[in-house]
């Protein structure tokens, strides 16, 4: 029968792998969690101590997008699909963090992982300040030097950062993404979604946090309205179909793919290939009529130009589905 | 006093430049026009003549795009502002095409402008005939190897070319795009969207064409649903404000800018600073706060990824304006 | 009978396309012709006047990159392919100029053709002065921040610009390169080396110029060792082959073929699948093991990654040739 | 007292990461180490067998670039840099194999890490077998298709992969690369070559394998002439420098930099930027001077355009140094 495990993190986690399970479930349990935000700040602004960082011995500490997990999933096997419910993005702070990182994000000279792209001099270091309100379930931000003032926009709580231990063996921090999920800064990811991750790990080790309040297209600046939430999600372990190559998304409205690869062009090509691939491997399409109506009533939505690999969200309407 | 100018093109052109002019336009002046498609068929179905396809002696015959005018506007000096104001997008034929085209679109590997990039076999050449009901305002198209059986989608005519003469004394032919506009297949170019560009040339050289009846984002197989349409604009010239750089769009809900470039990312890139600096010049903004907004707010929409250019545009809500 | 034609330019051109000729060729003639900087700057050091610089009436003055030509090859039909021996670039002025030109070159964000990659401020303007010293062959630089003092480093004089009227009939800025040639900046378009055009226009329209006393791989500051030169060079039409994509170069040691595209890596590929087909075309190699053979022995050398299209040669050893 | 290990591995492993070292080294110490090839097969032909690669439980058993290590370097502390002096790669097979691997390689539409970037039909699988004479240093291959019969070309033996353990707590698979090293396929790493690696965890962790017999620029197919050698290296921590970015080579002639990012622009920007800071910061240059400098007399070379991230190798002639 499924449970509900009330999950208080002890330690949080800057790499998607298969770490010690902070807990492990039944395909069909939920988990209610709360979230330390992007900068390593929890719910009450703290700063979450260094014995709750896990970092190797003698390297530098981590402080961006901390994540809960991993949850181990009994019956999750290689070749499973990890089915998530995203049930809930309860903010529970009442401000939001945004700030320009020197040599991050996609407007400037980048200097991420490790050294710059140009001569240039970076950008400069900025700090913003988002007051949240609950109630009206908007944020609004003080414009010292623009003529507006200041600027209040609504809130649409979702998870930046979502995923499973990746295929090879490898550990990939949580500023990074790829065909196990990770920071794809998707707004889809949200309540009422449902994502598909592939298990390349028996267990699948499902980590996620990174919340924001809100969002533009793309994270232009690479950080969005970065702020803490209590999070509930569901979990089933699909079983028999074919293995999926990336992230799969579905909400009532739509079909979904996430590609996460740089450069922007090769995410836009992985999310479009994988979601005609969908559409013809599940529901009756052809793949070159597949392709043609793709062409023809397709979405895009970029989640992220900011990180070592960008996301790409290809979508399609449900509502041209048999 | 403003004239409206019904136009009946007796040569098309492919490539944008300072041709001899179709007609000379005062600012505030009118064109109808009735278009041709994109690959030279005119709203009766029938193939342009050869004589009325603009080339140059001893070359090929071209067939893609072919574009009324250039409509010289008397007014438009180097450094003004041309604001082309789309009034209406009327399609005038019960059918649309679409296609792929081996070596064409972006899902495989590319074979333009010549000579492919990769050395698989390329993708099949397919024909797709789109029926167009103007009563419902829809498009059909039979899918006979999926089970869906057929799809039936609303039309959204819009204009896939708009530009100007390019800079530099450059005649770009009219599948490519850049700061002059060109082939952008923005879904933007639509009725009730202002398209503000730059002039480089005396005159400025408007020309336009290549209506879609529908398109998604990003033209991913490479062809729209190409039909043609009678076509009426209004052109003023804009004086005396900072020269742009690369087309701007703007409707009731939208800022918008265009950015025109390989890689992908440059027309993100591009689009987004572009839009930042037109917050900061007309509207207030610091342009760090600009940022800071643009990185919350903003909204991206990929016109296409198929042209030797990419197009990306970028989005800013009039509802947070001052 | 072959002709030597002394030919001194009365006019400059700053695109590629099908001008008015400067001088009719025939197949197996040659051309001696002294060439200006690619600052418009003459081997006396005197700027050319505006009447001597091609221009649209009313629209900017161009600086950069003055083309000699075109010359009209009376033989050469669409289809062929014009063949260019370069025989003589003779350095006729005692100094090169190079410079940084903000928003221009690879180490910083870009500004071309219009409007920067990013928010960062511009790299600073920079000139840098050359002496060359004809007698031994070098070039001297001072460094006067540098512990180093100056720098002597030997010349290989080159040309960076070379191409035909391109296809389409495009008019392509001397900036710009793409299949018609234009400003590849390869060091291999030295004397020694026979250039091979497609011809797309009829008469070719050959034009070329912006010498280059030195330059490293890539022209990374995007401004090499600027320079004047008496050039030389022999035409001869290539009929009956098959029609090739790209430009091709030959000298004792490599057969070598020139992508120039964006991004980087189609450049890369363009080159590569183009040397590919070059192999089993004229040199009796299996498409498949002809790719096996490259990737084992090819060379690849960067032109520039400056321009709009950035350029990369693929090279193959002729001492593997059978 | 410099000690000379002999290491006969018993576990090779698919990931660059702080795994259970094989040996504990001194500063000033060497390793004498058999290596595996590519494909897990070892100097006598035979397969690694499963015992002996490294995986996880329950996940895909591994077969690309088995790694011998990794070897901790008592005095090595994160910031530190270890130089690893490679003294001698002598090939001990008498066979290489090269292959095509359908959706790997960079003339093709990609399929790794997973999901294709196209709709098009993969290339073919192919295997080739080159004969390798250590008398005349020679590899040779049979060409039936061809009507050249076969081909020989000479060996230059190098370790296609060196790396160290990654920063941020990451295991990066052996076919990747990144800031640690990793997969570069660069041609330079062959004897007589010192790399200079970051350390980012105490102790560094050395690995490397995948010895290359030859090798083009760019390892066009994604496969070289992959064969077994045994390996001699030598390692010594340097303190008190500035902290380095990305690996660094030098050999008598050169001072390199290999810069190992998507897309291939990034790759190229990165390693450029690197050797500038580095000729500011040892050499004595002024930033701009070696910016005018490198971009005069650098030389780039292309390690690899197909793993997931691709490696530019900036070069510097030592001849121009103070």
């Amino acid at each position: 029968m499924a449970t509900v495990h009330r999950h208080e993190p002890s330690i949080y986690y800057y790499t998607f792998g298969p770490h010690e399970p902070a807990l492990r479930l039944n395909s069909g349990d939920r988990v209610i969690v709360p979230t330390a935000d992007a900068g390593s700040w929890d719910r009450n602004g703290d700063q979450l101590p260094p014995e709750q960082r896990h970092t190797l011995p003698d390297t530098e500490l981590r402080y961006s997008n901390p994540q809960v997990g991993p949850y181990y999933v009994e019956e999750a096997e290689v070749g499973d699909i990890l089915c998530v419910r995203i049930l809930r993005v309860d903010l529970n702070r009442d401000w939001a963090f945004s700030r320009f990182n020197p040599g991050f994000g996609n407007l400037g000279v980048e200097d991420y992982p490790a050294g710059p792209t140009g001569l240039n001099a970076p950008l400069p270091q900025k700090y913003f300040h988002w007051e949240l309100d609950h109630a009206n379930g908007t944020a609004t931000l003080d414009l010292p030097a623009s003529t507006l003032g200041s600027i209040t926009i609504p809130c649409h709580p979702f998870l930046g950062c979502i995923g499973v231990a990746p295929r090879f063996g490898e550990h990939i921090n949580t500023l990074s993404s790829g065909n196990h999920g990770g920071n794809m800064d998707c707004v889809e990811t949200q309540p009422g979604t449902t994502v598909y991750l592939p298990v390349f790990v028996k267990g699948a080790y499902l980590q996620f946090a990174d919340v924001h309040a809100a969002q533009g297209d793309g994270e232009l600046c690479g950080v969005a309205l970065e702020t803490t939430a209590e999070v509930e999600v569901e979990v089933e372990v699909c079983k028999g179909g074919d293995p999926i190559d990336w992230p799969r998304f579905e909400d009532d409205e739509w079909l979904m793919v996430a590609g996460n690869a740089r450069p922007l062009m090769d995410a836009y090509r992985i999310a479009h290939v994988e979601l005609i691939r969908w559409l013809a491997s599940d529901y009756g399409f052809d793949q070159w009529e597949a392709f043609q109506v793709v062409s023809q009533v397709g979405r895009t939505r970029v989640g992220n130009v900011v990180d070592p690999n960008y996301t790409v969200v290809a979508k399609f309407p449900k509502r041209y589905l048999p």
